[in-house]
C-alpha cells in the first residue's frame, strides 16, 4: 500500500474532497512535491467550478477514484520557483488550467498540442510522473511545471480570469483551428452556459454574428442584452428554428446532455462544421444524407495546448473578454454543485479560496 | 396529365428503364431535347453501374419516379453542338455524370460547386428545368449544358472513362478538400469496390501511403499485387485493426452499408478525419468522447463540381489512373444489378452501350 495523501509529499496541503460516488465534497489534509527545478507554486485565490468537476466528483463517466479534489480552473499568485525556472517569479499573478503534463517528446507535444499527448497528465484525479495521484484547485496552492502555467493579464481580475483556462481556452481554440474566427462569420453557439457564454463572447470578440441555440427561451432577454447575441433560437420553437436553415458557417456544441444532431445540421451552410465540445455519455445519433449532401462535418475539441492557452488568455486581456460568474465561499461548494446540475448559475460558479478555504 | 416520355421531346431516344420496385430494367422508348444553343449532344458509348443505380432502381433511398433510367457514368463522342457553345466539337470525346444542371447563381455555383447547389439537377430521376424527367446513360445519347460536358483525354479509352465521372470524383473531391493528398499521408480506405478502388489509386497517385479496411480476407492479394495497396486490414481481425490504432492521417468511408464507426475513428490519429462517400440509410453512431479526445471529425462529401471534374480527369489521364472494369452488354444489365447486389464484380461493370443497345 502506499502512503496516505497527507504523508506522500513533504508539503502540506488542504483542499476540499469528493470522498465517494455521492459527489459530496469535504475538507481534506493531503500533501504535495516540493518545488522542483522547472516548478512553479503558487496561493490558489480562486478556483471556478467545470461541469466536468461534477462528473467527476460523482463518477458519471467512470474512472474516478477517492478521495477526488477537483477543480482545474485555479488562478493565483507565485510564492516559489525552482531553479530553472526562467518565465516566473514570485509574486506573478498565474494559473493552472487542465493539465499538469504531458509526455513532452510526441508529435502533439512538440507542436505544443499537450492536450492531445496520449500521456497528458489532467490536474486532478490523475496519476503523476512519480506515480502520486493529482489534486485540483479546490485546495490552498499548488505545484506545477511551469511549462503548464499560464500567466494572467494584468487587467484581468483573478477571479475572472479563473474560468478562462478551461471553459475559455475549451471554446477558443476549436474557433480558432476549425476557421470560425474571421469577420462576418456566422456562428451558433448551442448551450448557453459556462462554456457557452465564453464561446459567444470569444465569436463576437472575433467578429462573428452569433446565433444561440438553447432550449430556455428564458435566457433570450440577457443574452441579447448582456451577451450581445444576434439572434437566439429556442431549439423547441420548429418556426424558429425552420426560419434558420442553412444559415451558419458552424456551430460549437457546448451541451453534454444528449441531444439530437439533426436540427444542428439543418442551421448549417452547406461546407458548415459542428464542433462538439460536451461530451455526452451515450453516442449520438449520426444521419449519414445531410453530411454527404452538403459537404458537413461533426468534430471535437479538447482545450487548448499551453501554447494557445497563453494566446487565448492574452486575446480576453486585450479585448476585456471575461467570464460572468458568481463568486462563493468553499463551504458553499456542495450548494454549487447541486445548483450546477440544474444549470441554476449566470454562468460559472467561482470559489473564493483564499479568503474562505480555512475558514471552512 | 403531361405527355408520355417518347412524345415530350422532338428528339427520339432509347434506353433500359426500370418500371417498378422490382428494379427490373427493360427497353424504353423516350426522348429528348433539340440540342439548345448551349448544349452539347453525344451519342454514349459506355455508361459505368453506380450502386446507387441500383438503390434507385428499387427506390431503397425513396423519391424514385417510374420508369427509371439511370446511368450517371456516361462517355461517348459529339454528334451535334449548339451555337453558342465554345469548348466543344463534333467529334470531340466527352462525357457526363451525375448532374447536368443548378441554379447558377447562388454561393456554391459561383465557386465552381454545382454539386452543392440545392437546386441541382441529377443526371436521371430528376426533373429538368423545363418541367420533364431527367434519363440516364443506360441510353443511345444524351443532351446536355455544355457546363456539364467533361473533355476526356486522349490517351483514357472510353470505357475506362466512364466510371471516373462518378466514382473517380467522388474519390477525388474529399482527398483533395480534406488535405489528404499530400505525399506520405497515411489514408485508410474503407471498402474495396467501385468507389473504393478509385480511392486507392488517386491517393497512391498523390503519394500516400494507403490502407485498405474490408470485411472480405479474399481481396487482400489482389489488393496488395495490382492495386499497390501498401497495408489490408481485415475488419473483424481484431488483432490487425489493433495493430493500426492511431496510424491513420485519414479514411475515405464508402460503404453505404450500416457499419460502425468506433473502429476506424480508433484507426485515426489525433486530428484525423473520416470522409464518408457512401450512404448508409440507418443513421451511424457517433460516440463523441473518441472525437473530443483526438480532435477528429467524420464528414460528408458529394461527388464534385464540374471544374474539379474536369481536373481529375486531367489527372487520371496525366497519370494513367483508370478504374478496374468488366464490360458488359446492355442485355446483361439486371444480372450485373444481381451481382453488384452481392458486391460480385471487380471493381465496376461498364456497359457497353454503342455496341449492344440496339441489339437488345
Amino acid at each position: 500500500m502506499g502512503k496516505a495523501p497527507e504523508e506522500e509529499h513533504p508539503v502540506k496541503a488542504f483542499g476540499w474532497a469528493a470522498r465517494d460516488t455521492s459527489g459530496v465534497l469535504s475538507p481534506f489534509n493531503f500533501s504535495r512535491r516540493v518545488t522542483g527545478d522547472e516548478d512553479v507554486r503558487f496561493k490558489i485565490f480562486y478556483c471556478g467550478i467545470c461541469h466536468s468537476d461534477l462528473h467527476s466528483a460523482k463518477n458519471d463517466w467512470g474512472g474516478s477514484s477517492y478521495p477526488l479534489l477537483p477543480g482545474h480552473e485555479l488562478a493565483g499568485v507565485v510564492t516559489e520557483v525552482g531553479s530553472k525556472v526562467q518565465k516566473y517569479k514570485v509574486g506573478d499573478r498565474v494559473g493552472v488550467g487542465c493539465m499538469v503534463g504531458a509526455c513532452h517528446t510526441c508529435e502533439n507535444c512538440e507542436n505544443n498540442l499537450e492536450n492531445y499527448c496520449p500521456k497528458m497528465i489532467l490536474t486532478y484525479n490523475n496519476v503523476n510522473h512519480d506515480g502520486t495521484m493529482t489534486y485540483g484547485g479546490y485546495s490552498d496552492h499548488m505545484v506545477a511545471n511551469e511549462r503548464y502555467i499560464v500567466r494572467i493579464p494584468d487587467n484581468l481580475p483573478l477571479d475572472v480570469a479563473a474560468p478562462l483556462l478551461c471553459a475559455g481556452i475549451t471554446t477558443y481554440s476549436p474557433l480558432r483551428y476549425f476557421g470560425l474566427d474571421k469577420s462576418g462569420m456566422k456562428v451558433g453557439v448551442v448551450g448557453l452556459g459556462g462554456l457557452g457564454h465564453l464561446a459567444v463572447k470569444f465569436a463576437k470578440a472575433f467578429g462573428a454574428v452569433v446565433t444561440v441555440i438553447s432550449t430556455s427561451p428564458s435566457k433570450k432577454q440577457e443574452a441579447i442584452e448582456v451577451l450581445g447575441v444576434d439572434s437566439f433560437l429556442v431549439s423547441s420553437n420548429s418556426n424558429e428554428m425552420q426560419a434558420a436553415i442553412g444559415t451558419l458557417d458552424g456551430i460549437i456544441d457546448t451541451v453534454s446532455a444528449n441531444h439530437p444532431l439533426v436540427p444542428l445540421l439543418s442551421l448549417l451552410k452547406s461546407h458548415g462544421k459542428i464542433i462538439t465540445v460536451g461530451a455526452p455519455e451515450k453516442p449520438l445519433e449520426l444521419p449519414v444524407f445531410p453530411l454527404i449532401m452538403g459537404r458537413k462535418m461533426v468534430a471535437g475539441s479538447l482545450i487548448g495546448g499551453m501554447k494557445e492557452t497563453q494566446e487565448m488568455i492574452d486575446f480576453a486581456g486585450k479585448h476585456n473578454i471575461t467570464p460572468e460568474i458568481e463568486v462563493v465561499p468553499m463551504d458553499y461548494v456542495n450548494t454549487a454543485m447541486e445548483r450546477l446540475a440544474k444549470a441554476d448559475v449566470k454562468y460559472r460558479f467561482v470559489l473564493d479560496v483564499a479568503n474562505t478555504l480555512n475558514a471552512a
